[in-house]
């Protein structure tokens, strides 16, 4: 799969996929502001890949403020703090850093990547050329590190298939919510390199159809075989022995192992409970939140109505409609069988598992 | 509500549920064969307004043969059978009756209204006038009987809810999917007409979304407070205890009480069984089958694959994109709290509260 967001020429450049599968169309940003509202409106979605735009859309934040008289009042390039207005510079980073972080509360890894920039923009805030080089280096690092962690995420997850499986997958937790690969369909697309037979059934993921319009898409780009249901076919999917596990991604993962995700994926995970499949979250160090104690904890997102009430446009129900749309639901630790990790697979009780990652000791 | 539908001046008048809640408009059908159609792309659905629809769609075949000459060569009236060519008019019957019945395999209302008429056939097939008004006859008391029935069985199931109730239901078991009250919703609209407080949940129904076109539009009709949900929200809103209890239509219940009901019914019944939710299904005796021992005997309908991939024209996936699209689901009975019947509400076991209806055996 090719890159769903790049730096190019002192811009951001995203694929749009809002568009998908219709159309294959770049959008280029040029201010983070413009990045901000990509994010909010998922031009770009995924936790993994919300982080990556993140740390582009800071660095392009601070680009911006290139030739600010605020900044640097003399020529030679001295350091601004001391040239320019007196925390201009500080001001303006923690302005970029709230427009960006204000976009998606549940998604963890928009703060992950925040803070990671805030300790580059620390390190080098006195110099301003080299901060907005450490910076973009620091997004560009981010973006490459990603992709091997999907890998070894799809390496450590593929133990655990079995040729001839079906898994059953929610929203899009694949090459288009990541640097490249994927999280739950990384180890999809790592069983199948080490020779697997694996097919994916995809829910469709109302009200947004990214299991629709981004699983199936990246999935028939590489020829795996895929078919897709409506969510609420999935426990009649479960009864009828079609799928032999439910592998989804994770916006944020809790200090015990409770796990926020897209809408629908509790169900999922009560269902295969009930019907004795494996439930598994495949997800990045950079999604668990050791600050965050247990789902309780986690904010979810209550995203517009209209999304419910309307198709692209075509009208489900009535402008009047009440309406209840959360973005996420919260996995409770006890119906999950496994977190695939880009450090090891856990295994339950999760608590002990978490504090044990030495990639978190590290952070 | 009006009636969805009607016999008017020699034909049959439904509303297109399919432009709803966009535009009511109705349509009048003037052969079986329309009416066939009507059924198969969803005009009218719903299994107690399908039985319906079938019914007049029956008598609207026979009166199309009014006039033909292999019927009737006597310009008297003489009995037909033995004016016009034998066999004829038995011939053109069970043609009528296929055509009508090889729509919607599911719905068991197709069969028994089918039967009803091929009765009042039997009575009266010599006399082709008297036939013609007897079969109307039929089909108008069939209409009747069911609004009645509604009542029935919401004044026996609104016992089963409290004041301050939140009810979730799936798909659309109202008024319009009946001869007018609702299944489903009639519970609802009794257990407000004895003085409860009710609340609905409606679950949009993928794909076809009948629970965010019709039941929504139809509960809002009646100024009835109800919450759009998609339907993988299901388990969330559970979770967070914003539903006291799940019912649902049925479109065939099965001697032993395994419901067929609009695909997502039975992951709602293992949701519900897991959150300690009493799940119930209100249905008239129409509806129970008691010539299929269990669900195994239950066919299926699977419908276009395009209905998924698409909405109203609007693309989700592609056109060549393997899609699973099942009607229906089987709900087996151990996950029924109650089946709400206009005669008795039935509890488990259900093989011999089944066996015990007084209306089953009169049949």
């Amino acid at each position: 799969m090719y890159p769903v967001i790049e730096w190019k020429d002192d811009a951001v450049v995203m694929l749009d996929q809002r568009l998908l599968p219709g159309e294959k169309k770049f959008i280029t940003l040029r201010s983070h502001k413009d990045v901000a509202r990509s994010i909010r409106e998922m031009v770009i979605r995924g936790a993994p890949a919300i982080g990556i735009a993140a740390a582009y859309g800071i660095a392009l934040g601070v680009s911006e403020l290139e030739g600010d008289p605020r900044l640097q009042q003399s020529p030679k390039g001295t350091p601004p703090q001391q040239e320019g207005q007196p925390g201009f510079l500080e001001g303006k980073f923690g302005e970029i850093v709230a427009a960006i972080t204000a976009t998606r509360p549940t998604a963890v890894n928009l703060f992950w990547a925040a803070a990671r920039m805030e300790r580059v923009f620390q390190a080098h805030k006195d110099d301003f050329r080299r901060l907005r080089q450490e910076l973009l280096a620091a997004a560009e690092a981010m973006d490459r590190e990603d992709y091997e962690i999907n890998h070894a995420i799809g390496r450590n997850g593929q133990e655990l298939l079995k040729s001839g499986d079906t898994i059953l997958t929610h929203c899009n937790a694949g090459a288009l919510a990541t640097a490249g690969y994927g999280t739950a369909l990384g180890v999809v697309r790592a069983a199948i390199e080490a020779g697997k037979t694996i097919q994916v059934i995809a829910g469709e993921t109302r009200p947004y159809l990214q299991g629709a319009r981004l699983t199936v898409w990246e999935l028939q780009e590489d020829g795996i075989p895929v078919t897709l249901i409506t969510d609420g076919m999935a426990g009649h999917v479960m009864q009828k022995r079609m799928a032999q596990a439910v592998i989804v991604g994770a916006d944020r993962v809790a200090a015990n192992g409770d796990t926020a995700n897209k809408i629908g994926t509790y169900s999922l995970a009560v269902l295969a409970r009930y019907h004795g499949i494996p439930f598994y979250i495949a997800a990045p160090l950079s999604t668990i939140d050791t600050g965050t104690a247990s789902g309780a904890g986690i904010i979810i997102e209550e995203r517009d109505p209209a999304e419910v009430r309307n198709f692209r446009g075509q009208v489900t129900a009535r402008p009047q409609t009440a309406v209840y749309n959360p973005a996420f639901d919260v996995t409770p630790a006890e119906l999950i069988t496994a977190i695939i990790t880009d450090e090891k697979v856990l295994y339950p009780p999760y608590g002990q598992g978490i504090a044990s990652l030495k990639g978190l000791r590290q952070k």
